[in-house]
């Protein structure tokens, strides 16, 4: 036989420290397991993992379920400690998250985090650290909870086009409209219930006005694209403003309401945003119910592929943080940069006025005649047309129902302008965009 | 700052030639995007790949698509050629496929393979050889064609217990499946559109009797528990009895009929078999219909995981060779061994007939007082309880829909044996395993 090269092995039976920054939830989970399940993760892995050393804010909040001599409170000591070779970061926010995974980073230590939001606002900056260093940087859990989605979209897909990427990222948001739906139950009673549940926080904003699906559209974006997309350019609407006439007309015109995180390539650059959308009822999306998360990725020659699982929660997440430790862990051991450096750079990242987008507009009007013509007229002068229109009488009064073709957003906007002003229109009750085949 | 160890770094740039066993729907998608997106591929991944060597059976087939000077009838060759440096096999089946793979990780080269027969049927020694040559051999196209399944099971469910595997896993027979339930239609003419359409061969055997099914269960099996099931372990049945009178009464019951390949962990060992099983209408997998596939995975902590997509086709399951490809470049081309070696030995399989199931029997009988007692009585003997029975009456004949609850499926094969000896029983019409709550 010829001649041939072997592979360099590394020696498995190293134990590798980790360090852990954030004790809530996620962080809890992820202890337990790497502490308890220690032989059962060497069983199947190989590797020997040990805790070193779990860094919280405050001492003084008891953490029974983690052995009390491995907590400090100093956040910046798993980078100094030469015992820690890998630091996991799940303590969440800007800082002293972003402080601890640049300063790993540059110190050669490879990160694993699930901090959607760090990632989403300085992707580019701690990926280019990450390369400069020569070590993983890995995030599989800032997406979609325990659903894997970034390794196949960087890994799997790594020959293909992905042309759009849509996801149900929000499991908050997701069980409130599926409430409402279901059960006719109003906003403040669906979120009360989520909250109820523990599907919502106290403070549910960041969930209920698009924020934390932004940042997970941006990773999205980045990750499908190469183009990051700063957070100031990526349009965000929640769903506070969705009513019952509103699930009642998408029943009536085939569709169900999701709040969707969409990344889409387009001739013109790359779009990201977060907004509610009508989807065809039998759109694979719109079986994704209560609190569950999905993504949809529609590629040039793999089709589409749908993703679904639990996109929150202490042990799911704590899953998807620790299949990254143990990748991160062979990566560290083996001394080889092996994972794809992701490279996340600035591009052309397209105004969302420029995008073409298809609108449902409820409208309450008075029912005289000319109505009609006047509402057309208002669409056309603003080049958009319209593809169906539905009307419910109400003595003198009408509701009507309205879809749009597809026109740029910044057009369906100025329609809705004008149809503000006329006389006959009492209000704009609502517009939501809508996914169907033309768009 | 601390010291630190930067990690060994390769070069990009080097080309790697790629040699390819096969040039059918698969490999000629392959090549045709290697070929005409190589500059497209280099700048996503910072790889040169360059196809070196084509081997083919037979050389008289014109292959208009493929640069002549490629191609060879010499499959060895791609093993002894120094210009190939990665070999891609996808011309299926047992030999030549498996000399030319088991060769090639002897002789040091990294292997990618969607062939899941070969896999199904000697990964403990492929897995073996590439261990032993520490070069990767990776087959994500082998289940589920372009959906990423392969690498989310071995990585980033690395540290997750996983506790059962059932998937949608043949896309002949889900289409069938689908046809007959929605449109009505027989069997006979549900295959021969899937046969017009191109979702079946010319002859449909490997997919209706279960048996490529039954190479994904043995393979999902492998990568989930570490074991190996051997072919002649797994019990596999196809859809060929399943009638008109099936479809009806799944309906009425609640149901739908799905081939599933099931692999599960039980206290006794692995469990890996295929048959029809007829699910809640509201299982996940209900909603996966015509050619599609899916896996749905239920794990200790992470819960429930769903990955849909074509699981079938040259172009998707190009798309997920050629990710292998880039990741087993890229190991090439660092020297070292970094992926998750996989361990796929022999182990404790459990026997089909000690595993729990539930089963939906039709039973043809005469229509007289003291039948259901007698009935009865042949599942009581056996151990088997009933849980609901529908009697659809024919004059002086009758039809029964029964639903056992679980019990192994020994115990509800002597029932039925049992019962096919009554001389109240005239037919035992149909029998299908039952997914439930309870199972």
């Amino acid at each position: 036989m010829h001649s041939t090269r072997r592979y360099r092995r590394y020696d498995p039976a190293m134990t590798i420290g980790i360090g852990i920054a954030g004790a809530g939830t996620v962080g809890g989970s992820l202890v337990r397991r790497l502490v308890e399940e220690r032989s059962v993760v060497t069983a199947k892995t190989g590797l020997d993992l040990e805790v070193r050393r779990v860094a919280v804010r405050d001492l003084s909040k008891s953490r029974p379920s983690i052995p009390s001599g491995l907590i400090t409170d100093d956040v910046m000591s798993l980078v100094s400690d030469p015992e820690v070779a890998l630091v996991v970061e799940v303590m969440g926010g800007l800082e002293p998250a972003g402080a601890v995974v640049l300063a790993s980073l540059q110190a050669g230590k490879p990160v694993v985090t699930a901090n959607k939001e760090l990632i989403a606002a300085r992707g580019p900056q701690l990926f280019a650290a990450a390369a400069e260093a020569g070590v993983p940087l890995l995030f599989e859990a800032a997406v979609g909870g325990g659903i894997p989605i970034i390794r196949p979209l960087t890994e799997t897909l790594a020959g293909e086009q992905v042309d759009r990427v849509l996801g149900i990222v929000n499991g908050t948001t997701n069980y409130i409209l599926t409430s409402m739906a279901d059960d006719g139950v109003g906003y403040e009673e669906a979120l009360a219930e989520a909250q109820h549940l523990g599907f919502a926080e106290p403070d549910p904003t960041a969930d209920v006005s698009g924020a934390d699906a932004a940042a997970k559209a941006a990773i999205l974006a980045g990750l499908a694209f190469g183009t990051w997309v700063a957070p100031d350019r990526l349009h965000a609407e929640g769903i506070t403003s969705i009513t019952d006439a509103d699930f009642k007309a998408a029943e009536q015109l085939g569709f169900v309401i999701r709040l969707l995180a969409v990344a889409e390539r387009r001739p013109d650059g790359v779009s990201a945003r977060v907004h509610p959308l009508m989807l065809p009822a039998d759109h694979p999306l719109a079986a994704i119910r209560g609190a569950t998360n999905a993504i949809y990725i529609e590629g040039s020659s793999v089709g589409e592929l749908l993703f679904a699982g639990p996109g929150a929660g202490g042990e799911p997440t704590a899953t998807a943080v620790l299949g990254d430790v143990i990748d991160a862990a062979r990566e560290h051991l083996s001394g080889s940069q092996v994972a794809p450096a992701i490279r996340v750079e600035p591009g052309d990242v397209v105004d969302f006025g420029k995008v073409d987008t298809q609108w449902y507009i409820r409208l309450d009007v008075i029912d005289s005649p000319g109505v009609l013509s006047q509402i057309a007229a208002a669409f056309g002068e603003a080049g958009v047309s319209i593809l169906s229109v539905r009307q419910e009488g109400r003595g003198d009064r009408a509701t009507l129902l309205l879809v749009t073709h597809t026109a740029p957003e910044a057009a369906q906007q100025a329609a809705v302008a004008t149809l503000r002003s006329l006389d006959v229109v009492e209000s704009v009750a609502s517009v939501i965009r809508v996914e169907s085949e033309e768009a």
